[in-house]
């Protein structure tokens, strides 16, 4: 089952390892309806710039630039005392990413601050090669986290020379998911730059064997245990059922009819189904937010609760189980009633930039992942590195290199830096990648109790539970001081 | 005059901008003789070996690889609280700099240290592409500072996986000149493989406008100001003397005689006799050793002194100064009596690669340099960036990025770091571009009065003022607290 390791791994804000599918998740057709309870874009008010980057940063024979895209907020930014809070962009549209971190512009009148968000390379517009970024393993040669942080401290430096008034001020970089991992790595390699980092729902020990690779399908499992009764006993017994049914066309027959997919199923589709669904609940896991939200699609509050209630027993026929399973994914695919049929090729919105991901997953980011079917709600499957190399080389002409990541940014032995803030939800599986004990009294961690995947990066709501509403004032304070500190060094 | 500023920069050790001579410097054929007395070569046991690098850490698409070298000691080493000594190897053959630092063979037992010296790619044996490696900018493309520093990392988690005792042991960065810069960079950017870093005569603020451009020249003429009455005062003059008597034919002639050079002069060759000279005063400044030694050339103990004996009296005529000045040259270029004549396209030894740092000096390394003629001793230069970028654009076809190294590596703002010595011989004129005042209680000064380049990382002799011995003593204080630290932490 070492296969399957590859395919069902949690997409999304953190992407998924979907090469070895190279149709999936490349043509997501999502329409992100605006949804004012939860997606204030309309309220945020910024400039769109482009930057002139060096391709690759580490060499000089290739001297071809690109235009990287960011934005920038300057409402509230003060010259006198003020900060600049920077976003490292991770893999997607820069927009969305701005008009899904309200905690920056729900703090930037406190913090006297200019908000700027950095686009990553390869993503949204800031494509090195135009339609052609993406074609071969030339071309993605310069998708890199250590370009990405190049690109951000090439950034800084411009904006610094440039901008009035900015370049006697602390700058704090700030990011969620992989960009949480950025902000945090970027602290780490150019201190210099950034006087401090909020790294979000960072799972910056997600690699090597640094955790356990279960740790992640375990969280999932115990959210939906713990959102209703025999509600992870349910989806557990729904691979057996799904197997049993397929085995027959008429049961595939059936299955396609009862979930009402776009398309026929075939027996060849099974595996793809079975991942598709295995998705669907990692990233309500990831989006458990206690009010409606879009962030990765349209969604009721405590989605998990919700799509739990029709997961209440486990202890019916294989038919009965599926047409629940069915009532249940209807809730992500279909909260806002205009799905006419749901498609095995689609999880997330389409502002996530699958493809990129895939190639970074298959190079640096290499995260092992694993379930056993006992301790957690989904079939077993072991992480087999051998063939994970081999899918990625089939697919994009290259070899993962599973150690690189730890070499360069320390794997758990990062004491020697400091100001980085780690903040986890417990409710995100990817806490459990996270840095959620204090290393010391300057890279701290914030654990966010019936918090979701950076829930504490969005804007503030009247539906905030208490835990994230103290972890986002722990999350200033800590800022504060660093921004207090660098003016008081800048004075001796 | 902007040209000038490339042509006659230091080499050596830190090389120089010989760019734009591009015969220049590449055919050295100087024997390096042994000398009992100051290098103990011969004493020295180890290891050679070699380990499989990528030629691109930083991208995928390459997966080419070539073979680092590197030599390891292990007599003096103990897997029970033992240490790692890792030397950062420099723009040179590693062996030459395994015997010119007796250093780390002098401290070996006390730290029960096992030595390494690993190579720097594309210097010795670790070329990436054999002879090629030099053959245009696209095999020049990997050599960077910071590949160099992922080698180093590759290689030390390698020795920590495949020897036995050494996983669990403090790893210490060691270097001098560039090497001490490429140490104290390490430390900064993986302080997860080193607890510490001895950097010494690391001029790493040589760079943008960190330091003044003048003061290089400015040292090193008050190291000849000091060594002998009216030393200095006549190499001032000499530039005069050189240009009035290469006006005319037959003062050519009388130069070439009175010289003793190898190649008749023509007008032509005016500028790179004078740079010649120029970088000969420069390199007796960096190894202005108080004992007899054999780093660059063959030299007598404090070589300027000697040199400065047969150029006491600047009110002399022309040819009497030139011919001063020719007896001065001639105790850096014949202390072996073995020269028939002098060539003005030799300077140094052959173990350094010049032409690997001239790349890097037209890439990464741009050091601005000048010199006034006032303050100094040399003749006057401007230093013109634009015209620096052409002539490396036109040798080597790559454009200068004079800025990268500071947003790298952070400039003058490297306080949030940790264990690093800087050292720094007030004689050497890197000292000037160097760290030569504590930052923080971890990033220390040591400051050698009259400490050459690096002497401390040479061997002890008995002629070693107690000056550099008091400051080598003081850098294993560090070293052994940053060790006894490792394994203080090890065991919370």
């Amino acid at each position: 089952m070492g296969c399957r390791a590859l395919l069902l791994l949690p997409v999304l804000s953190l992407g998924a390892a979907t090469m070895i599918r190279p149709g999936l998740k490349t043509v997501g057709r999502l329409h992100l309806p605006t949804n004012p309870a939860s997606d204030p874009a309309v309220a945020y008010n910024y400039s769109v710039l482009y930057f002139k980057q060096k391709v690759d940063h580490f060499g000089f024979s290739d001297s071809r630039t690109f235009k990287q895209r960011y934005l920038i907020a300057d409402k509230h930014w003060q010259t006198n005392g003020g900060s600049i809070l920077f976003y490292t962009g991770n893999e997607g549209d820069i927009v969305w990413f701005c008009n899904n971190t309200g905690f920056m512009w729900d703090v930037a009148e406190e913090l006297k601050a200019m908000l700027v968000f950095a686009e990553h390379r390869y993503y949204g517009e800031s494509l090195p090669f135009g339609e052609d970024s993406f074609k071969d393993s030339r071309h993605l040669n310069f998708l890199t986290s250590e370009q990405a942080l190049a690109d951000f401290a090439e950034l800084i430096r411009h904006l610094k020379r440039t901008v009035p008034g900015a370049e006697n001020q602390p700058v704090i970089a700030l990011g969620g998911s992989y960009g949480g991992m950025l902000a945090a790595w970027f602290r780490m390699k150019y201190p210099h730059l950034v006087v401090g980092a909020l790294a979000a729902s960072a799972p910056i020990w997600q690699f090597e064997n640094l955790v356990p690779c279960d740790v992640f399908m375990k969280i999932v499992t115990e959210d939906f245990r713990k959102s209703g009764p025999h509600c992870s006993e349910s989806i557990r017994r729904s691979w057996g059922a799904i197997n049993r049914l397929s085995r027959t066309d008429s049961g595939l027959q059936w299955l396609t009819k009862a979930l009402h997919l776009c398309r026929p199923l075939t027996s060849e589709d099974i595996s793809n189904l079975k991942d598709w669904i295995s998705e669907t609940w990692v990233n309500l896991a990831m989006v458990d937010y206690p009010y409606e939200a879009n962030f990765l699609q349209p969604l009721p509050a405590w989605p998990i609760t919700v799509v739990c209630q029709y997961l209440k027993n486990p202890n019916v026929s294989d038919t009965v189980l599926l047409q629940n399973i069915f009532k249940a994914l209807n809730v992500y695919y279909n909260y806002s009633g205009q799905a006419q049929c749901l498609s095995i090729s689609q999880t997330a919105t389409p502002s996530l930039g699958s493809t990129g991901w895939s190639y970074q997953s298959c190079t640096e980011m290499v995260m092992p992942f694993c379930a056993n079917g006992v301790d957690d709600m989904f079939e077993s499957y072991v992480w087999d590195f051998e063939r994970f190399s081999d899918d990625c080389f089939n697919q994009w002409g290259v070899k993962p290199r599973p150690n690189w990541i730890t070499t360069l940014y320390g794997g758990k032995n990062i004491s020697s830096h400091s100001n980085i803030i780690f903040s986890n939800g417990d409710l995100d599986p990817w806490s459990g990648g996270g840095v959620t004990k204090d290393i010391t009294d300057t890279l701290v961690a914030i654990n966010i109790p019936n918090g979701a995947h950076h829930l504490d990066l969005r804007a503030s709501t009247a539906f905030d539970p208490s835990t994230v509403l103290i972890s986002r004032l722990l999350e200033v304070k800590h800022m504060k001081k660093w921004i207090a500190d660098f003016y008081k060094n800048a004075k001796l």
